[in-house]
């Protein structure tokens, strides 16, 4: 399959991929649906109205008509961008008056958030990450709770401040507990951090009252982004026994524009992790795997650097529970889900220190400076510090990839 | 004030009230915006559309447009909507053919969630009912938590999941872990609670990293409903280490149709609680008053009962921490509100036995069970059991009251 556009090998947007995003253009300041394809956007609108794309989705300032709209019309959408984008099919080829309009250099347009978010939940789903924080708060023996192997711990989070990739995020203030004081203070976080995790889409949705099984997941998942959960560490720890964590994650969670859909992700799917000792609980078993294999990547770029440094490698396959196990526990209790509902999955570590996906675990608690290449080093993250995330699936001769996920921490405002 | 529509001084919706909500009746399907007055709803579009109420926020199926229209509004067409019921107005008065139309009985109409809520926040405010859940579960001599004192503490809830009262509720299947076993069972919730709760209708929202002052909170906050927040404590207990309770919660929440605006319910606030050793921080101090003096009752209804039972009586004083230092605490670290967005007080529990707002406290974890006067008895609820929650403030001649938020649990759904 290749495009009569054309893109690098290691572009994270072939064919193959043709992830769904809402964009606006100077020509246009008004939100609508696109594709990234290369380097450029394609303009679904215009399909729309040109009669190419028989469809009515895009004229929307989100995805949420399109995610409702199940697999089915994902599918034949998919099919029918793939075979216009085809270097063999003339129809917008060979239209070079439609060409001019049709697509947009990615690096002029704006992008917006692709759904309308009505619930926002955080899983807390890989091992690694779960033993990485009970190792360095509780016990390195007893690292996992008691829970934590029989059900995929999550919470839900704040869907007002998930943002676009790119918004900058202020240091928060907060109340914190100063080592060995009764009493908290209020100031700057000092601890902030990142959560390299990745998020899903949810597509159709379930009535109150009515679950859904492992086994019909696929048919209410829409397609995934990257997200860095941003997360202030200490004003985190006064407040988060016992209901969890509120202030800390609420100032902003950041999401990468482009949201791939599973099939694009099809020939990356991998067997999940074995779940033995303890078996999951019969309505956690799952029978297809949704395990991905896409690497992933945190950057920072310090105010003194000009290229940005790699600071952890991961890939989205070190999850323990996996999307239909999560959304089957989400709902086995009745909750409902609607269309544009976003999944994280938790911070996503890998087995090895370069892996781990938080500030946090890379450092130690701070016992670990990371060292960077120009001199400085972290504990946490420092104003003016930009944070970029990175992630794809390698193909044979093509990447099927997010772009990022970027934000720069700003000073915290007076008080 | 005195209205041309007639109730008795124990109704709930006087003309010193005029709550908002949302309704539909037989003859016109689309749910829309409507006072309660008397045991009638006046349809505010209508009022709308013949020019008596100069305003065009009402033909909507929620009061988000309302919610965000600011104090100034709500003030302007509140005292409107007074003076169109005043009982020396003619204009609606003794317009015979107007009227006809203007006014439906609320036994006849079906009532609507009054905003599409797009966060939903639950504090734990009640000093008592931290102290109670704390004695129980941990140690009496200790039994606030370190930081409760210091903050409002909250978590982010399920808002998909918000229902309008009357609306069934299942009871939810889950993991639970029985005691002194190692491995989690699944099925049924057998310790299924309701919490008597108020919540809060954010008005006006704030950007993302702009607090909003104790101060300022009065700009922000419409009104008030009655919350039964559903809880599934067996459940809770195994899921809810350390990320907060997460499936107990989400299997629904259900609010009273009426929200009663600030304004109604101004001859009602006294003075807040002292807030002394510790005082709070400075950003959650607060110079006006954010305590409000409201019976609260809840009720029980079994299926064999002809009437329902009163099994506790609250006071909306029985909170800590006050709206105002709720939403700045809930925003210092830059999370941003939206129009109908809403905040649960947390269980209110009194300091009397027979005052304390859910069953486990009520017949404290199952040691003490509630003696019914048809001579059942209730630990947790019971299939088929209706929780029927009232609350009004008692003036002088008038109450101003929200009616009630019902529900009956009806079996689990087989797996």
């Amino acid at each position: 399959m290749k495009s009569f556009i054309t893109y690098s090998e290691d572009c994270h947007f072939p064919i193959q991929n043709l992830p769904y995003g809402i964009f606006s253009s100077t020509d246009n300041p008004n939100p609508r649906g696109g594709v990234a394809i290369g380097e450029l956007v394609l303009d679904l609108t215009l399909l729309e109205s040109e009669g190419l794309l028989p469809s009515n989705y895009f004229s929307q300032s989100n995805l949420n008509l399109f995610m409702s709209a199940g697999k089915e019309i994902w599918s034949s959408v998919r099919r029918q961008i793939q075979e216009l984008l085809d270097e063999n099919n003339s129809s917008l080829k060979d239209n070079s008056e439609l060409r001019e309009r049709a697509f947009y250099c990615q690096s002029e347009v704006s992008m917006h958030l692709p759904a309308q978010i009505g619930d926002y939940t955080d899983f807390y789903s890989s091992r690694q990450h779960a033993t990485n924080v009970g190792t360095m708060f509780r016990d390195p023996n007893n690292a996992l709770l008691p829970n934590w192997l029989h059900l995929p711990v999550g919470y839900h989070g704040r869907a007002s401040s998930v943002v676009i990739s790119g918004t900058p995020v202020y240091r928060p203030n907060g109340q914190t507990l100063p080592m060995g004081e009764e009493n908290p203070v209020f100031g700057p976080c000092r601890l902030m951090d990142f959560e390299l995790e990745m998020g899903c889409f949810i597509g159709p949705g379930n009535e109150l009252g009515e679950p859904i099984s492992t086994e019909n997941a696929g048919d209410h998942l829409f397609g995934l982004v990257l997200v860095n959960d941003w997360s202030a560490r200490d004003i985190q720890k006064w407040e988060y026994v016992p209901l969890g964590p509120f202030g800390a994650k609420n100032l902003a969670t950041s999401i990468s524009p482009w949201v791939i859909p599973f099939e694009a992700l099809e020939a990356f799917r991998i067997d999940d992790p074995i779940q033995e000792n303890p078996t999951p609980l019969p309505y956690l078993q799952c029978e297809k795997n949704w395990t991905f294999d896409m690497n992933l990547e945190v950057k920072i770029k310090s105010p003194t650097m000009t290229e940005p440094e790699t600071i952890s490698e991961s890939n989205y396959k070190y999850m323990y529970w996996n999307l239909a196990q999560q959304l089957a526990h989400h709902t086995i209790t009745g909750c409902n889900m609607n269309p544009g509902d976003m999944f994280a999955s938790g911070t996503i570590s890998g087995e090895e220190a370069g892996s781990y996906g938080s500030m946090l675990e890379l450092a130690w608690k701070g016992t670990k400076p990371i060292q960077l290449s120009n001199g400085e080093v972290r504990k946490f993250i420092q104003d003016g510090d930009n944070i970029i995330m990175t992630g794809y699936a390698q193909g044979d001769g093509y990447r099927v990839g997010f772009g990022n996920v970027s934000g720069k921490i700003l000073p915290a405002k007076k008080q």
